[in-house]
């Protein structure tokens, strides 16, 4: 089975025959194989080992496992729990809480995440000058949204416009998700990238060789702390230090008006044996960025900038 | 054969009947092997590979390979090209280049090395609060310098005056000479420490769970400026966001006088097979970090402080 949906795009989910089709994000890129969900709690398992991963694409997950469910409420309560940082997953979920037909609503979210991704992606580009080079991290391309990506999607406008050199991908450790999957995404684009290990940022940065950063966010808060996966923040301290401008990519319903500020986002604490194969390790999963290191929050409703209560008030409310 | 050679401290390198056996630390943790080197040349593909790594142990291994060589210039020269970025391995070339019985020089450089980390570790521990947290990045233990340590001696001697609490160890990309080797040493001397990505550390000192960043240095120039393993630079960044001290712990023989600043320091870029299988990679392995962010230079001579080409100097002339 094909990948490619529509057009170049991966697409990570498929609600087919009454069951939802999840493309192995573990497997990849060296094998492309699909994991076929009956039931709620393989859902469930497929967001909690990553095979599934990205804030919209968890979320869209989760909305498509509620057609699987005979229980409802209970399927959404073990579905939020099943990773406590993105906000997109108890979003979906409260948009699909009371829906007759769950796959529907899923299947117009999914649609809608698509239109958000073109319209974020190309008011990001708006962004760069010629000959931008850029550097992401973690993978927020097709298979963590389910359309276009949102950094991986503004970086993708900007190819297409011309105006890109160059990514530089940090491989993202520990579990490599910039390394295996953001580099497959930008070779099957066409997009020039070289992998780096995550620690290297800084120098490049310190010899004038980045010009953007372009991150994804899991959860933003009202006043504009962003959590994303760990190693966004140390990004945002290197991009401010050397005057390169620090981006966010993400749809308006990463932001959670219920959170006032980064400390009060749970941050996921995941296996040490992610990261080492015996001994004690700590494996946070995501970091916070605090508000005044983000030069602009770029989402499908327009581009924020400081002072973000304000502007993040004024999307929320429009 | 043990690969402990006094007390519980590793030995990376023994000269024994005309040959130089080197710890293999590619095989660490998983298996203690030695390699048998009776060439010149067999000493240069295990710096070249990492077998044998940290700036003082090469350049002890250096000095150890002149004894094998029939020409002493051809083999001095080989040696030195195998990793330009490190001082000491030129340095430790030169001492040993009219000895009459080179290892007799390398015995006695190796010997020196012990001397001058129990000197450096003593007095770093020195700047150790009680119940200090401390990060490291990399390996700067017994198997870098062929003593006790540099950054790792700190900490052990931290630990041992009761001053440690505990220590998070960098993983240290693409190699993991963290997670390898440092968690290795670590456990063996029964330090409580915890690996974490090397991405995490921002999130760590932001959360206020660093108090002190020990790392040691391939060369220090004469203005202050820091060589060291890639990842280093991101870390002192972060701890002067957060006032948290740095500290580079490196004999004085890591100091090149000839070296201004840090832009004069040769950076090695290693295979970028060692990021990716497949696929573009850019893989340096050292970074520069720059004096004004270095609270203290911690040498076997003395605790040196800013303003560096001051204390630098009266280092060297002393």
């Amino acid at each position: 089975m094909s990948v490619r949906a529509e057009g170049t795009a991966v697409e990570p989910l498929r609600f087919e025959d009454g069951a939802l089709l999840v493309l192995d994000q573990l497997a990849l890129p060296a094998e492309e194989r699909w994991i076929r969900c009956e039931t709620v709690e393989q859902v469930a398992d497929c967001i909690r080992t990553l095979a599934v991963r990205g804030a919209p694409a968890i979320g869209l997950a989760a909305a498509y496992a509620l057609a699987l469910a005979e229980d409802r409420a209970s399927a959404a309560e073990l579905l939020r729990s099943t990773r406590p940082t993105a906000v997109n997953l108890a979003w979906a979920l409260e948009q699909c809480r009371d829906a007759l037909d769950p796959v529907q609503v899923a299947r117009r979210l999914h649609s809608e995440q698509r239109d958000a991704d073109r319209r974020l992606s190309a008011l990001g580009a708006d962004l760069f000058g010629d000959g931008t080079r850029a550097l992401t991290h973690c993978n927020t391309g097709a298979l963590a949204t389910g359309g276009y990506g949102t950094a991986c999607g503004v970086l993708r406008a900007a190819w297409e416009r011309g105006r890109l050199a160059e990514v530089w991908v940090g491989e993202t450790r520990p579990l490599l998700q910039g390394a295996r999957l953001t580099a497959w995404e930008l070779r099957q684009a066409g997009i020039p990238h070289r992998v780096v290990a995550d620690s290297a940022a800084g120098s490049l940065m310190a010899q004038g060789r980045v010009d953007r950063v372009v991150v994804g966010a899991d959860r933003i808060a009202a006043n504009g702390d962003v959590a994303n996966k760990v190693g966004t923040y140390p990004l945002a301290v290197l991009a401010d230090r050397h005057g390169v401008p620090f981006y966010v990519a993400a749809p308006v319903s990463t932001i959670d008006a219920a959170t006032p500020d980064g400390s009060a986002i749970p941050i996921e604490e995941r296996d040490p044996g992610e990261i080492v194969a015996e001994g004690e390790a700590f494996n946070p999963a995501f970091d916070v960025t605090p508000a005044e290191l983000v030069t602009a929050i770029v989402t499908e409703a327009g581009v924020l900038e400081p002072p973000y209560p304000d502007s993040i008030a004024r999307v929320l409310a429009a």
